[in-house]
């Protein structure tokens, strides 16, 4: 039986990652580059974002048109985006097409043609996406969170902030292109219907000769404070919380993620059950992980009428809180089964795989195995998973709302 | 080599479907019941949408807590929606845990307790969500869309109507569960790793002797009118559009996908290169096929910043009556390996599967097979795809807007 996995660092810095997956006809690439928002220039929040969409209008020999055509004509359902470290482009199709399309994906990381009509097409979108967050209040609080939540520019809303868009030019566009798209810290993951030594073979060809620069690590500032709200007339409000928990590296990470799914996972979780199937409280609950380097966080969301605000707050903390007493061994049990099953199904996506091969080389610089990922979940004990809850109480909490009046934070 | 595919109905009318797919470890089940929002009683839109909720708060032997634990401890994934014709329950699992499901499934759509409190809870919930589509204008244009689309009932909010659910009472769900819930046009459907046999002889003992009632097609009202807008203060617009388009049965159904899929396909659709990229008019803008019994619809949306609000409802528009025309060979052949690619990567997800083949048996009382699909992807010519086009000009157009001012239909 062949390896499933295989693992690769180039000498100017690029990780390759490859799954293999028997059974399926398709592939996915994850291309990571280091330019998230957190290394926008001074004054230039958004650049990153703007950018994303730019390298794709036109790169190496093609046109915006003739790139559009060309990735469309190899079948693939594309994707990009700006996260808080990397800017990420993805793809998944036919094999074949996927090992194809690298040409092209080198081109529009390594040779961008930046165009100067594309980038007023690409600045306005920006400023409009950002400006269609007013009527998403449900994604406005969670940016906002993440704002007072994380030192800044770890917490910078990866749309950017509309003045420094209205001022950014090609100029700083393309500075920041070529300051920030480099090999080094750079990842790319490959999983489905491929053959290692070809994927090896063509990755060198397309991506070995890249700049091997990486970005210097931006200074920290602390969040404006962890208690915000923002005035909205409206019937509804929307509840953000967040508060410090362990790094994805921490020897009792699978501890933390059990009590989050006994917490939020399933129908069965406790934020489900007590905010909203009794109490009837909210249309939408739940809390989960959140990773960044060197912040783990747990993070929750909460939207309701207006007049019921309080009460769920109160109830939501009040869980969280609970929480530190202790889980019980069927909710662990529901936890691990729970945990496990979404294991198995991200196991038969190639785009998850892709994905999750790319995250963990970036978080632990190497792959978890979903064998090693089910050993793990099931070693945990509830003396071990209770230990922890106890040691690690919830809080402090960074609170946000979006709503009609702000509310009393319990203490 | 087994076969891929299995069919059976039952004496009760219940019909089964199944679908092997190797390499896979997981099951998805979809379970569509005759109960959609198109047969809720009159005065009682909504009824469907609290039973869906409503019938998984205890079930058989157990009561909504057990209930709970129980699904969740086989690890599923679970899902349920109330559509036009159906409602549906979903989950996805490993194999043996959604086929363990059944029995479960049968007591929630055959047994449901049907109790006072949940009862509260339900509609409590139901109303929350109703009124957070206020804070959603983007899911509220498209609500506002389909009522003024489709003749009534088959254009009701599947969510319900306000005033409706404040008076709707526990016995009119008993009576509308009681009535709705039965065999007769009940649709279940698996795909994963299972054998025929077994699902086969599990769901005749869970389902067999289920009762066989069917509903009794209700009566069609003409939608109110053409055009609508909501007023709303804010600094977006948000567009809808529709208009009539041949059933999903049709002959030249491949045609008429194709020509979409040049319009709305992939990112060289004219849609995302004339009023996304090019003009910078929208962050937000599609068209797709919408299929119901009887109704085959084009519908889009895009969303803008209303001072372009006027422009892009005209480049949209002008975009469809562009389509007749005819698309170029460029564009059938991209069309052609984009709808090839996403039937590939559907064929990989178990749940893409399940809902698949039920969705085919409704339409056309029996399943596709994926060979099937991609042949009269295939077999469709530039002279045919423009032939229909010309054959069948967009219009008339249902035009809703949500936003702060009303705007000019074009001619």
């Amino acid at each position: 039986m062949p390896e499933r996995y295989f693992q690769h660092t180039f000498e100017n810095g690029l990780a390759l990652l490859a799954e293999k997956m028997p059974g399926m006809q398709s592939a996915a690439m994850t291309l990571l580059v280091g330019a998230g928002a957190a290394f926008d220039p001074p004054g230039g929040s958004g650049t990153a974002a703007v950018l994303s969409d730019l390298v794709l209008r036109g790169a190496g020999e093609r046109d915006s048109r003739q790139l559009t055509d060309h990735l469309d004509s190899l079948g693939l359902q594309r994707s990009s985006s700006v996260g808080v470290h990397h800017t990420r482009f993805g793809c998944a199709a036919l094999a074949s097409r996927v090992i194809e399309s690298l040409a092209a994906y080198a081109d529009i990381v390594r040779r961008p043609r930046l165009p100067e009509d594309g980038f007023q097409a690409a600045r306005d979108l920006a400023l409009q996406g950002l400006s269609s967050i007013e009527d998403e209040p449900r994604q406005k609080v969670l940016i906002k969170l993440r704002e007072w939540h994380f030192p800044w520019p770890f917490g910078r809303n990866t749309m950017g902030e509309k003045e420094h868009l209205e001022k950014l030019t090609l100029d700083v566009c393309r500075e920041h292109q070529a300051g920030s798209y480099h090999a080094g810290g750079a990842i790319i993951a490959l999983a489905g219907n491929i053959e290692f030594d070809q994927v090896h073979r063509e990755v060198e060809k397309r991506f070995g000769s890249w700049r091997p620069r990486t970005n210097p690590a931006p200074q920290r500032i602390p969040p404006p404070g962890r208690i915000h709200h923002e005035a909205r007339p409206s019937e509804q409000t929307h509840i953000g919380i967040a508060y410090p928990s362990i790094e994805e590296t921490h020897e009792d990470y699978y501890l933390m993620r059990l009590a989050v799914e006994a917490l939020s996972g399933g129908m069965s979780g406790r934020l489900f059950t007590e905010v909203r199937e009794k109490r009837g409280l909210v249309y939408n609950v739940w809390a989960g992980y959140n990773s960044l380097k060197g912040y783990g966080s747990i993070m929750g969301y909460a939207g309701t009428s207006s007049d019921r605000a309080q009460e769920t707050l109160e109830t939501f903390t009040g869980e969280l809180y609970r929480l530190a007493d202790g889980i019980s061994a069927d909710e662990l049990e529901r936890a691990k089964i729970g945990l496990k099953a979404a294991t198995i199904m991200q196991g038969e996506s190639t785009s998850s795989r892709s994905g999750s091969i790319a995250h963990d080389y970036f978080m632990r610089g190497r792959i978890r195995t979903l064998d090693e990922i089910k050993a793990a979940i099931d070693a945990a004990t509830l003396d071990q998973v209770n230990a922890f809850l106890k040691k690690n109480p919830p809080g402090p909490f960074t609170i946000v709302t979006v709503g009609p009046k702000e509310l009393k934070v319990p203490a």
